[in-house]
């Protein structure tokens, strides 16, 4: 029979199949220390609590959510965290996450968390509230010590919706490849300077953004050198894409097409290469990500993304891991060009 | 010393401190019938239940919710329910309600009601389950049996945000002001052909519309009138806005304006007239309603509204109510004309 203090011999597989007793051997504390100490329960050492939390981590030990909330089993609730709440993409998502939790009589409860100190905080409350079965994270991520606080303490599950996450189940597009649909389109008519409005949000940590990899990937593949005069980074919305816009309008030679981060900033775009006396598309072209329900109105050539769809087969994800269901916890959904007005091969 | 027998007696003040004995009394029946009936709990003949429910409802008498949870308290959550989430509108009221509600400590538990249908299923449901203190809904109207049963039964308490409604404590605008605020503009302009493009959900229960009455007051004030070939019904949203205005081409005369019941619907029209080889303002002036936040980079004159005020004011006012203050049932946000590119003098 082989001993559970025989780390090696243990396949990730048969790891899960571990009890609170069993990490409570390994960690070498009793059952009820074991169990305050994953539940963030107080009278627990901090020293204690670290090796609990250490054993528990490398034999991917996960609090049931029924032991976690002591027999009152599950909660029926799941927590949607959202840093916007008015911008299409996160209504239009929330409808698709919605739909699929209240089918199956999951009630949703709402955060909208904006900042990066909100939602430390946000993430700090939790656990003592104990309040859902999961969390559904929408178009920004989890840092690891708030992810494995709320895995191993609480039991809680995460999953991303309308984002990429190397360590925790997700549903979102390939924005490299939906980058590469919309420079590839500009490319593709002839147009080399091609200027970049790349969005970030001033108020998450920096990540490595796909769609601008694209770019740069584009580009280079076609033996264009990256210039970073044709770069201005700016936050996701329209107004601050009609400011970036105006920045490159303003330096020495102008570029025969823009690729926008989103459709929001092509709006904005737009109408500060329009207020400049040139037109569109045949002084400068113009294209976006998303499909905004307002894009087609603007006859924005742009690269659509399924964002109800997202939020629909996320939300399925979210309840197959409750149900312990063995699900696929990477869904990438396709984009697709849409060719409109805004887009023409530059004048020669 | 007046008996509770004399209804005369009574006036809504004192009438709220009735008892639930007192109300037992008032229907000729025992405490536990009366409180039975007003729950909504099994063991009540139907007459029996009706003749409570009269009752309490002649003498404004009102479960309290900490009565109807059983000595549970409070739930300490709040049902937002509305009829759409990826329209602007929603997602910005929705932002206001749920700062002040997570300041409070209450949760957002949220539900996307499209339909009447699908309304009338929540409302059947919400009472079985008593999951919430209090009832927000976002921009439709609550039907009096469905209140009632609500107020009644449960001591659920409603409030309406962006909406006004004669009988529930609500925020919203003056809609006849703010319609009249925008066709005013373009009286004063000269015009005097100005069609109108009125939205209206085809999932709502038809409801007598201030930004119609306003149209209707102020052509008949300038002495202009009223010419059913100038007016198209849609439906909320730039695309049904855009075939509107294709209806309002088609006819034999153009207008020289266009009243639009929303910013969205003003995008809509816009495409339409510009793809029609008109321009706008010289050949048709457009005006909107809402200061959406793409109207001001397509130059939209509109009259603004301050929505993410309106779900702030919306939740106070709830949680005033919640906590048996005496709060201003009905407020009402002022609506601000917003004059920019889309509105000029007709040509002569």
């Amino acid at each position: 029979m082989p001993s559970l203090w025989q780390d090696d011999g243990m396949t990730e597989g048969r790891a899960r199949e571990l009890t609170i007793a069993d990490i409570a051997r390994l960690a070498g504390v009793g059952v009820g220390t074991a169990s305050r100490a994953l539940r963030g329960l107080p009278n627990v050492a901090p020293a204690t609590r670290q090796r609990v939390l250490e054993v528990a981590e490398r034999h991917s030990y996960v609090v049931s959510p029924d032991a976690s909330t002591l027999k009152k089993g599950s909660t029926g609730r799941v927590a949607v965290v959202a840093p916007h709440l008015s911008r299409w993409f996160f209504g239009e998502i929330l409808e698709g996450i919605e739909a699929v939790l209240r089918e199956a009589d999951y009630d949703l409860l709402l955060y909208h968390v904006g900042g990066l100190e909100e939602r430390h905080a946000f993430f700090e409350r939790l656990p003592a509230r104990r309040k859902v079965d999961a969390v559904m994270v929408v178009g920004f991520p989890v840092e690891e010590p708030e992810r494995k606080r709320l895995e191993l303490m609480l039991g809680v599950q995460i999953v991303a919706a309308g984002g990429q996450h190397e360590v925790y189940p997700h549903v979102c597009i390939d924005d490299v490849h939906a980058g590469r649909q919309a420079v590839g389109h500009l490319l593709a008519l002839g147009h080399r300077r091609i200027a970049m409005l790349a969005a970030t949000d001033p108020e998450q940590p920096v990540q490595p953004s796909g769609r601008t990899a694209a770019y740069a990937e584009a580009l280079a593949e076609a033996d264009i050198p990256y210039d970073p005069n044709l770069v201005v980074t700016t936050d996701w919305g329209g107004e601050q894409g009609a400011a970036a816009m105006a920045q490159l309008l303003a330096r020495r030679e102008l570029p025969t097409a823009v690729y926008a981060h989103s459709d929001e900033v092509a709006f904005g775009a737009m109408r500060t290469i329009r207020d400049a006396g040139l037109r569109i598309p045949e002084d400068i072209s113009v294209v976006g990500i998303d499909d905004h329900p307002h894009s087609v109105l603007l006859h924005l050539t742009t690269v659509r993304q399924p964002v109800h769809e997202q939020g629909v087969l996320a939300a399925q994800l979210l309840l197959g891991l409750l149900r312990h269901e063995d699900v696929q916890r990477s869904i990438t959904v396709d984009t697709q060009l849409i060719v409109r007005r805004t887009t023409a091969a530059p004048r020669t």
